[in-house]
């Protein structure tokens, strides 16, 4: 009865960018919430929507959360990414599977906007 | 002496998809750590990063951090939105102003992920 987190972001042509999801998955991994956690992307990049809900299924998740990696509340988190992972469920019989509000706006943003701007008033920090 | 802070966003055709910067500017304004905060787009919607440079400069701020408000380190990120700070910036005589990592990987981000998904667990809370 494993649980599954699909962490799903636009996709991008460029390699470092496609990495970000793949990092925030580790760090959601590591909080042990979920049993399978996978970053996969929404279009031109390895995993797709359907790998991934490919991948959790064969390690054995029968309940699906696909979480959108936007900021904003974009036509791809609140119809292509619902589709995608509707479309993609369809194949996989007895699995119960939601879609969850992209990041939006939120109060842990807002500390990551001021964290960002202290550690780039610090000289002896990395930026 | 006022400080400011810019969060700048990549800017959209889409109005709704323009509000999330200025809300999360409202959450950081909130904290009181900054005297002035204000939400622009590099492109596409206003204000953009010359118009919110100067607004913040007419309200006396001579300090100025920008924050791009972007998931993954791209080229807006890296490249054009310090172009475009710099080129403001040139207009203003006496402002010091740095540029600082986009939101990339954090462990907030993390955080703000699983509230996502515990969020569209609880069937009695709203999406």
């Amino acid at each position: 009865m494993a649980r599954a987190l699909l962490i799903v972001d636009h996709g991008s042509r460029v390699a470092l960018a496609n990495e970000s999801v793949g990092a925030v998955a580790s760090l959601v991994s590591a909080q042990g919430e979920y049993d399978i956690v996978i970053g996969a992307h929404m279009e031109l990049a390895a995993p797709d929507i359907a790998e991934a809900l490919s991948d959790a299924v064969g390690r054995g998740a029968v309940d699906v959360t696909v979480v959108p990696f936007m900021l904003a509340p974009g036509r791809h988190a609140t119809e292509d990414i619902p589709r995608l992972v509707a479309d993609a469920a369809s194949q996989h019989a007895g699995v119960t599977w939601r879609v969850t509000a992209p990041l939006g706006v939120h109060h842990l943003l807002g500390q990551l906007v001021l964290e960002r701007a202290r550690e780039a008033q610090a000289p002896t920090k990395e930026r």
